[in-house]
């Protein structure tokens, strides 16, 4: 029989089996709040490190528990944005694209659940090291920063060696899940509950300029790209093995497979680039949604998409 | 509820929603029979040409009924391959990689029912519209040749576009199923079956090489690429927008990156990789095999593989 989803929902404090992903610039306290409210857990997405920014959205969430995530390399040029955000209480703290150990005493201390966001196996060894409270198996198909592992076959390796080595580990599947099938069949294929990113950057919380939001309405899921294209124009310095995946949109078709003439013209391009992300224009920079762009019809609230996502999973179920 | 698996195993004349993929060199009559003869359907590997070892695998199989499997492109360089094959009255055959639409009329007027596989949304469009009775969605995860959709996005996607385009078109998910799991979970993305490589690839039956059987039983998800590099060195011109999922061993580790220098040195490395193939050798050729390696702990008879998941998928549904 299908696993419970009774200790991710009792550990987390939540009813039903759903997290927002902690998406930069995207996942405020907005949508934090929102997601918590109906039920689920809304991560606020601590981006690159602007404190202010983060502070307004710990304020806007209010007093609803909600979490925060981080990228973890960049965090490290950062430190202090862990202890300030940590004030604010938060249920979780999720780590992702770096080493996590640095912090884990750190969160465990102020009383916040750590979870690890992985997307190779290796990365899972790791966090079961770091001793997360929660693994995140993260596939291709996100939206956003990544790597090439699919959530079909990651999520089940991965339950598989959580099941061997850390039984107490609780697992989320990330990666291409937007609908109450997705939720399902991720439970089956070993997970405890779902990180969802597409589907809530497609909600009227998310901060996202309404044209972003039309780009995703007309798109299907061939129509996003993993590229490193964004962070050569943001001048971003990711590490190794990780790229976004965005919509293949004109900037994107410029310059992917280009991205040596890219750097080169970044003086020009950047700044470009920065301006039209502030203009919500959807053409001249990218578009930050994954393959499950072919599953989102409409801009809903995020408590309209987790009641829809928990009533379809339970159509499936036996009553 | 769950979809019943009926319309597929009825129109099939099968116990169970289990489809061997047509494998190239791997995938002979004797795996087709065992997965027919197992309640699902085997299809022989068309691969790139030889009318010869394509009629001694159909007399291989016997009077077991089978299918057989063709490279769309390749057919169309050797178009009797398909007069040929179509003499020993296959149940279905499968068309990949390539526009299915001339080969339709023949297909049908012998007989045959015709399983298009895609890749992309497009594939899929072309698909219906090629009057397919069965398309399968492959996803990324595959091993073999393919492209970049991951599977829990690309079938729920095409199974709405089936939905309300074609309803009596079947739907097979292909890319990373490997147990009962991954049956399932494809059940309630939508596919009214599944079409698997790597598992059967792991099997007795096959047509692998021991070393190569042992390559997967130590390797995990991570261990595969996506690469041109197989194609390269056996000078076969694929088509853009397509590459091959193999081991990341020793071989491809040097070659991939390097692809002008592979073409570059062809000559020499050309039969050098043929010769380690044909020796069985798995450091210095390719070796077939997609991210279901992960989910693969034993080489079994395919009657073995069957029974599994179909149990495997039975113990989460109500009794």
């Amino acid at each position: 029989m299908l696993k419970p989803t009774d200790r991710l929902t009792d550990r987390l404090k939540i009813r039903h089996p759903i997290i927002s992903a902690p998406m930069a610039f995207a996942g405020g306290g907005e949508l934090a709040a929102a997601v918590t409210n109906a039920g689920g857990l809304g991560l606020i997405g601590g981006g690159y490190g602007d404190p202010a920014w983060l502070e307004e959205q710990f304020k806007t969430a209010g007093n609803t528990p909600v979490g925060v995530g981080f990228i973890t390399w960049a965090l490290r040029k950062s430190p202090s944005l862990l202890t300030d955000a940590l004030k604010f209480n938060p249920v979780a703290v999720m780590l992702s694209f770096g080493d996590p150990r640095p912090y884990i005493d750190e969160i465990r201390s102020a009383g916040a659940l750590i979870i690890c966001q992985c997307q190779t196996m290796d990365h899972v060894w790791d966090a079961i090291d770091a001793g997360a409270d929660v693994i995140v198996a993260q596939g291709s198909e996100a939206g956003g920063h990544g790597a090439s592992r699919g959530t079909f076959t990651f999520v089940p390796e991965a339950a598989d060696l959580l099941a061997r080595e850390a039984p107490d580990t609780l697992l989320l599947a990330a990666g291409g899940i937007a609908d109450g099938r997705g939720l399902l069949s991720a439970r089956i294929l070993g997970a405890d509950g779902v990180l969802m990113g597409t589907r809530f950057w497609a909600s009227k919380e998310a901060l996202v300029p309404d044209r972003h939001h039309s780009a995703i309405l007309s798109a299907n899921g061939d129509d996003t790209v993993r590229t490193t294209v964004p962070d050569i124009a943001r001048n971003l310095n990711w590490p190794m093995g990780f790229s976004a995946r965005v919509q293949r949109n004109a900037f994107v078709q410029q310059w992917h497979g280009q991205e040596a003439v890219l750097k080169k013209n970044l003086s020009e391009e950047g700044p470009r680039y920065a301006k039209a992300f502030a203009e919500g224009d959807p053409d001249k920079t990218c578009v930050w949604f994954g393959e499950a762009a072919g599953l989102v019809a409409e801009i809903e609230t995020a408590g309209e998409i987790v009641e829809k996502i928990v009533s379809e999973a339970a159509e499936f179920l036996p009553t």
